[in-house]
């Protein structure tokens, strides 16, 4: 089982450094994972099942008065506590607070998440709370999401110093970024056998107790309109997070002898480049590299003539030599930007990207890994020392479906807004894969696809569907959307809080 | 039949300036084109026979003397006439022979084609020389393929001064921009019936005479090994002129009655984004801009499912209407180059790039037609004025085959290599199309699919098949490769030329 972890890994974002070397072997991961899956019986919730993120053991966690076992007036003080009074090198003029701590979300184990929070700007009273979740499973929101995606700083090259991101999702929103789950980052567990039982369930039952308790701790949000966002893997995240929110709420509702008293003012999902379904994702992958011409005619040929991605048979040996054959032919792009620079390492050490891409630095996370690995910045987040990179390995990631697309539908029927998008040059969880899924919701469409203006270019395409869903394309941008497209990921964002599709202005 | 040729010219170019204003319009005549091609009986070259550019009218055109009726030691003179001096606005230190002129490829009608002809500097007679071909039907070789895409010169944005581009292909050959057929650019017939006959027989006759004739002005090249190039529409010139040829050669051999004495050294012929098989462009065309996130769900559904692209066969109600919703969905972006920005008018007249792409002005079309249009520019060129712009629409262009497969076996099978390659941002004749029309080929691979490199990064992929055939992409390029990628294209040149697959190098 220790090849599902970094699979999974591969999921969100292979270090750019040395790309050439790592990408081979970590993609055979991922199609072992997948293969290996398929040819496992037994699993508990093979499709996704949403009732078991709202009907099972879940409620139990929330009905104990609180999961830390702090008194709610104590969380006033936990506060103060968390606020950063300025992060090293931060540029003048930061006009906005920032909060980061740990939350506990097992008093008896001592496993607690740590988030970094960011208000807006101006007045963060108007405007929503948005939950951010990094994939992986395993990788880290506050050296991705925060630092390199959507955050509100960027760390420069000299490792120390921050500038600010023009196009941070806090400009509209009140932002927090959580590790998750624990043994991600900064957040941990001193039981360590709490590692091994790392999977879907308990990531969503630890999120779900850290909102609660977050919460007791930001009362002033407790009623503000809560949005839950990421990508990649967090398209498992993301949806259970949600099914168990409206689940709870739901119970607490109905008053009965567990009520927690707890609602939480759940308006809607936003996911990027989401894994949703692995059949899909494994077919909609090559075919996106066939029609993207990375793989040749030959192998593709091969995968559609050979493998079955309708139904959960084992992969025959043609279908997974063909599939062997398509991760070689594509190990030398960055399959999270197909047509992204790489970062190129000299053998002093001194490192420099291939050629430039307006807007993007390919070597970010080497700065960036450098800054939030000083001991000062460590301490001015609250956070506890730790040596980190990259993900967490997981060595086995539990009771991951492989679809949530019952999961997906099952919000949908209970009036959730679900929106998701796609970067369109990504081809791990490409355009494809999702589109694949999206047609298994089987969701009648309200307004048609049409493109979506950004200044005077195309910033993508969307589609509104029956019941508040929406697809809608990020054009240009690869997995990570803020990162490569930040001006067209933030008016996606702007248009899902108000709930109307992007704007589309005709060029003259 | 008038609908014909604007379809056709949007194999070529559309202009950049307002772009979102045209597209719809232009794009529905390449449908209509195309269907109406489907409805047409009795269509002599429906497939492209070769045998029609090697059996039949072509090879008296060269057993008369000389088509234009001069002594060929007139030539010599006429060589010193078409020398340029300079260039207007040219940067110092050109270090390279240039020529412009006419030659004469129908003396009774009064046909002539221009010509621009620059050397490779240094020692240009240890060069092979090379013809290049834009397509259209009916666009500019000096205004696209020249000032635009591989000469030697970009236009600077003062409409007057030139800067030297630094990966010319006249760096490794001697390279001649004809402006053909008859009627495109500078070229021109007295006669004007003769553009009601323009088609693709007579545009391959007429660039034979042309070469013929250009050998006896510059009789130093006569031996000299010949490549032909082009893109777009040219994907039927250049098969077909590379037929032409040969069958001449091999008429010539023969030494019989006819024999002019005449053999053209042709040693290859090299097409980028090439149409090849109308059925296949269409098929591969809304392919790749699903796959692409550019069209709708439903859209490629219903191509997919109610399109038959696999015989003769007429498009039915329901495909043609799907096509068409296809292109209203695509309208809106640049389907030569689905990433790239687009160039904004202001009311008064300004113009700029709605952003930046490094190494490519999205602008350059406007300069470079104004300076091309000063009397004094058209003059140093040795061109009779003319006021143009953009491609000539012939009102009926004659004779395109729906598909260029055969005579392209044709060539592999008389031993000439043959070289395909795709800009693999381009929609228009996509690597979707031309991988359709290769498998159609049946050729075996000697050399499977493989990354090539430039610099430190993927310059594309590459495939040798048996016969000398290669396919290689051309990664981040658009419909007119060397203007978004001239490095990448040079390169690609340079391996076209040595016969060797384009470099692999790993990175670390």
């Amino acid at each position: 089982m220790g090849t599902i972890t970094v699979g999974f890994h591969l999921l969100f974002l292979i270090p750019t450094i040395a790309l050439h070397a790592h990408a081979s072997s970590q993609e055979a991961h991922l199609t072992k994972f997948l293969s290996s899956k398929r040819s496992r019986s037994n699993i508990s919730n093979k499709i996704g099942d949403p009732t078991s993120f709202h009907g099972g053991s879940f409620l139990g966690i929330a009905s104990s008065p609180r999961i830390d076992g702090y008194p709610s007036s104590y969380h006033i003080a936990l506060k103060a506590a968390d606020k950063i009074s300025a992060l090293p090198g931060q540029p003048e003029g930061v006009d906005f607070d920032q909060y980061g701590g740990y939350v506990t979300v097992d008093g008896h184990n001592g496993r607690a998440l740590f988030y970094y929070f960011v208000e807006s700007p101006g007045n963060p009273v108007t405007k929503p709370l948005l939950l951010w979740l990094n994939g992986g499973p395993g990788c880290l929101s506050l050296g991705f999401g925060a630092m390199r995606e959507l955050g509100p700083f960027r760390v420069n090259r000299d490792n120390q110093t921050l500038t600010r991101n023009n196009h941070a999702w806090n400009n509209v929103a009140n932002v927090v970024f959580l590790e998750s789950p624990a043994g991600v980052g900064f957040s941990y567990s001193n039981t360590s056998s709490d590692y091994d039982k790392m999977g879907d369930p308990l990531t969503a039952q630890d999120t779900y107790a850290f909102l609660v308790n977050w919460l007791d701790r930001f009362p002033e949000y407790k009623a503000r309109a809560l949005y839950i966002a990421g990508e990649s893997y967090a398209g498992h995240y993301v949806p259970q997070l949600a099914a168990t929110i409206l689940a709870h709420n739901n119970n607490n509702n109905n008053n009965n002898n567990n009520n927690t008293g707890v609602i939480l003012n759940l308006k809607g999902i936003f996911v990027g480049n989401p894994l949703l379904d692995d059949a899909k994702e494994e077919r909609g992958h090559h075919e996106y590299l066939w029609n993207h011409g990375v793989i040749s005619d030959e192998v593709w040929a091969e995968i559609a003539g050979h493998c079955n991605f309708s139904d959960d048979s084992v992969y025959g040996d043609r279908c997974y030599k063909a599939i062997t054959r398509s991760q070689y032919e594509s190990e030398d792009i960055d399959i999270y930007n197909i047509y992204a620079p790489t970062c190129i390492t000299d053998n002093n050490g001194s490192y420099y990207s291939s050629s430039q891409l307006p807007g993007y630095d390919t070597c970010g996370e080497v700065p960036t890994m450098a800054y939030l690995n000083l001991p000062a910045v460590q301490r001015a987040f609250h956070a506890r020392e730790t040596k980190w990179s990259d993900c967490k390995i997981f060595v086995d990631f539990k009771d991951s479906p492989d679809s949530m697309v019952p999961t997906l539908k099952w919000l949908i029927d209970h009036g959730l807004p679900v929106w998701l998008f796609s970067g369109d040059l990504d081809s791990r969880c490409p355009i494809t894969s999702t589109r694949h899924a999206i047609r298994d919701l089987n969701l009648s469409v309200t307004e048609p696809w049409r493109p979506w203006t950004a200044g005077h270019e195309i910033g993508g395409y969307v589609q509104q569907y029956k019941g508040g869903f929406a697809f809608a394309t990020v054009r240009g941008a690869g997995h990570t959307i803020p990162t490569f497209q930040p001006e067209r990921a933030l008016i996606l964002l702007q248009s899902f809080l108000k709930g109307i599709l992007p704007p589309y202005e005709k060029a003259k």
